[in-house]
């Protein structure tokens, strides 16, 4: 296969991406093979079609997509590279399923430096790499300076569901309970503290992680988990009126109950945010019947990305899909859908 | 489901993307239910959870992925929603499987008008519907005026490799024909002909097309058709360049058997292209055994997308992997890969 036909190798130290590396030519044939395969590298991958080939069993299968324009590229605990893996395995493994491949499309905008990329891609196999799902077909595209952004990633995972699993938004009955894996808006803040340049006595870092294993040992102990999802953009709050609307149910919340780190609280009054409205990248919401709750929640507690699950309320009866929440201080509060923009680019 | 949750319906009419459609609140699930869900409908897509899921056979499966920039968005014969249903479908085609269902992420820039976007669409689910391979799951993505342009789509296919069909671009083998399905650079020549203002007799459409039913037929009749891809960027030239570096050989080509229409000759001299170089998007080239050659060509020509199939020249054995090609005046010349960039942002 190696033939050497480029005259040289790719200046990955002081190049820059430019509109010959998205034109089908050497020069995009060069950057796929030293940038991107050489980094993301899996049998799959090298198999050099169009797409990838592979064997599958007989069974439940499902598909997820999710595009990354996320403002800046590099933030504390994660990057890009490594957000637009664990967006898309998370998404995948909401349904119970075991994530399988990904695919991923780059649209780069001329002039970006390739020493950048090359830590996106590096952070992308890294992080495949950890969650053994790995990148097995991938596309290239360049746009003109000024008409993109640096890395726009769009992937796509596959997986398959267990047998027997049957997890979605609209399986959510009234007595049901509500589970969060972990503090609500690490992430969100994180991005808002870099953007707005603001330090605190300890840095808040992106909770971006892939939560399949936690998933995987959740289904198992529990296969009858009737939602699953991850509150990403809109935060805990639009992701628990989805659902709401989904099922047709009501939600009623304790906020006591709801973990958020106390240098998340303060970043967020100092930044003017709500935490329920704060995006996360590695964090799940499940809901599960009140006879399953303590045996899941013991299940997510043994595990490192659950160690801090918490039971935050229940689901109750309500034609109007309302959430509401019982205030620290005794009150109560309907927490309705995120209305305006929080956080723009936060994905 | 349908709670009438939002205050008026979207101003498709007058309306542009503003931020707050990327934020995960209520701006982007109205968006999604009355611009996307209500255009691509089909049963998947209404799980409404953020992966689609459905049952599978066992067997080999193939996913591809495409990124879509094409600029302008309309043009003669397409935009870039049809397109983007086109180039992926055909890319998990081209391994001979059959597709199943797509993923589309959205990344859209602040401003642009919904009723475009509402076009564009549309133009998606006709291509999907007519393919029939549906749009299954979707995302979409707001970056702020300046830092898109317009609309990007990347979309992820997968499908399913027929029993015994075994197609890839490192089977071609030295003796075997090349044959490519109908005329050489009609997308490329439309997108630069409307960049740039120009006018002829006769407008020169894109051929951007879904060649799925035209490659379930090869495969029918020949099996053991050994490589099949579609000359996207960089044209046929670069396309055989690929596939004989990835398959060790080399290639003889008759310049007057490469079917190209008077009118596309006519605008590449006035663009200053070489045709050989300019994309195609609803064309591929087949490579198969002599012995099969008459056989596949007749069962091309026979099909409405295939009727100007012409057997181009075969493959023969070069350690440099050379593509030469007899020209129409009876010399000879080597076409190499495109070296610069021909058409920036052709798809």
């Amino acid at each position: 296969m190696n033939k050497k036909r480029y005259t040289s190798r790719l200046d990955i130290k002081n190049g820059t991406v430019d509109m010959t590396h998205g034109s089908g030519g050497r020069a995009m044939a060069q950057l796929i093979e030293e940038l991107f395969i050489s980094n993301l590298d899996n049998e799959l991958l090298r198999q050099g079609n169009d797409q990838a080939a592979f064997d599958v069993e007989k069974g439940r299968m499902v598909m997820s997509v999710d595009g990354h324009v996320i403002s800046p590229l590099f933030f504390p605990g994660g990057d890009i590279g490594s957000l637009s893996v664990h967006g898309t395995v998370n998404d995948v493994a909401m349904s119970g399923a075991k994530p399988l491949y990904l695919s991923a499309g780059f649209i780069l905008e001329e002039g970006f430096p390739l020493a950048d990329l090359k830590r996106i891609v590096e952070s992308m196999a890294a992080a495949a790499n950890l969650a053994g799902v790995p990148v097995v077909t991938g596309d290239t595209k360049v746009v003109e300076k000024g008409k993109g952004d640096g890395v726009f990633i769009t992937t796509t995972g596959i997986g398959v569901v267990p047998e027997g699993v049957n997890i979605s938004g609209d399986l959510a009955r009234p007595g049901d309970k509500i589970i969060v894996s972990g503090s609500m808006g690490d992430h969100g803040v994180a991005i808002m503290s870099k953007r707005e340049n603001l330090t605190f006595e300890t840095t808040i870092e992106s909770d971006s992680q892939a939560l399949h294993d936690l998933i995987a040992e959740m289904v198992q102990a529990v296969p009858t988990i009737h939602c699953l999802r991850d509150p990403t953009r809109g935060g805990l709050a639009s992701t628990l009126n989805e659902m709401a609307q989904q099922s047709n149910v009501g939600m009623k919340l304790r906020e006591e109950d709801i973990p958020i780190k106390p240098e998340v609280h303060a970043a967020c009054e100092l930044l003017g945010l709500d935490p329920l409205y704060v995006a996360n990248e590695g964090k799940l919401i499940a809901i599960c019947s009140a006879d399953d709750a303590d045996k899941l929640l013991a299940v997510m507690r043994a595990h490192p990305k659950g160690e801090d699950a918490s039971i935050i309320g229940d689901v109750i009866e309500d034609e109007h899909n309302f959430i509401q929440m019982e205030t620290s201080f005794g009150g109560s509060r309907i927490v309705d859908w995120l209305a305006g923009e929080q956080l723009p680019r936060i994905c």
